[in-house]
């Protein structure tokens, strides 16, 4: 019985110290003038495909530049530097997510001048990457709806925790049987504030709407960062 | 720095301590000569409905029960005792995976005679469900098509440990643009040894195939219980 304390008191212990390195990274992006996404998901929700599409519709209009985090392989770096874009990659081992201490290690070896956006693109994991903050001021939720409508209340606190939730994978809508509204009412459900995106990577539907916006949000955060020097 | 030793250390001590839970839990299912399969797979692979699926199929042939794990709500055990069958929900708050003391104490209250299968439908996670021996016999991976074919790759560990990868969704392999060889390959590639079944719970193709399997396993579990007394 006493090890559910225990437990509670060393979960804490590595939340505060994530949040500490956190704050470290959010002020070496804020000294860069960066926008930095945390790009989240469960497995196979489709984050580096719709991590490619988005570079392919915004490369020449800024600057950027993709950490990867996975359990293990560097597939998906090579899948961005192939499109012309720095990528650096974390390999976690066992880890089930990204924390703060290991993107400031990758920060150490990856120079962030020149840049407009960094990509963290979180290890699969519905679960975990929502509890530790890297520095990111944007949180993106990628979800695919072959994962059924019934996934936001599921997993509440990585919903709940999003800016932006992008619904994936729409072409599949009907032969997956998922109903889209259904689906969107869930997120707004536990968080009626992120904005939604549907959109399919492989049909290219939606994806002007979400990359116009992504855009959009680079600038405005490029020009507050202006000002606040 | 030396906070990567201290997080092994602690992660050893929990792994340590679960794995002794986990051989009590054994003991138990033993003494009862209780086949006992944990479930897992990544968020919206279709474990629930897979199970509904085998429960349809197997109803009448043998008797069980299932233990569901969710971070939040009991949708999944109110779905499984819709069909009459007697069913736990374990809800684990933001804990990512169950473990073995978490079963145990669902074991208290859940009695285990008259029963030849209990299924414990695992969290939704491809990562650290993997680590926690539960004390079941039969590890089975559900992988849908939808992911992709290199989640194998991606998530090794939760491969390498399974008896039985359910390759689900089988129906969106075509839309999805998923070579079936090639996600079979990749399976083959990290777990040489695992029995790998092709299915979709939505069209019914290659239930059969898997159910016979099971009931099958059942069988021979409990002739060999009966050897072992």
């Amino acid at each position: 019985m006493e090890a559910v304390p225990e437990r509670i008191s060393v979960q804490t212990n590595v939340l505060n110290a994530n949040q500490q390195m956190a704050a470290a990274n959010r002020e070496q992006f804020a000294g860069h003038g960066l926008l930095v996404m945390n790009l989240m998901s469960a497995p196979g929700a489709g984050k580096t495909t719709l991590l490619e599409a988005t570079i392919k519709a915004l490369q020449g209009q800024f600057r950027l530049a993709v950490i990867e985090g996975d359990l293990q392989t560097d597939l998906d770096a090579q899948r961005i530097e192939a499109l012309g874009v720095r990528a650096y990659q974390i390999t976690t081992g066992t880890v089930c997510h990204l924390d703060a201490r290991m993107v400031a290690r990758a920060l150490d070896v990856f120079p962030l001048n020149n840049l407009d956006l960094l990509v963290i693109e979180n290890v699969g994991n519905l679960i975990c990457p929502a509890s530790f903050d890297l520095g990111e001021s944007l949180r993106v939720v990628v979800c695919s709806v072959a994962e059924g409508p019934e996934k936001p209340k599921k997993y509440p606190v990585m919903f709940n925790k999003a800016n932006v939730v992008l619904i994936n994978k729409i072409d599949l809508a009907e032969a997956s049987g998922v109903d889209l509204k259904e689906l969107a009412a869930n997120v707004r459900e536990v968080n009626p504030h992120a904005t939604i995106f549907a959109v399919s990577s492989r049909t290219g539907e939606g994806l002007t709407t979400w990359t116009k916006w992504l855009q959009q949000a680079v600038e405005v955060h490029a020009s507050a960062a202006m000002v606040s020097v």
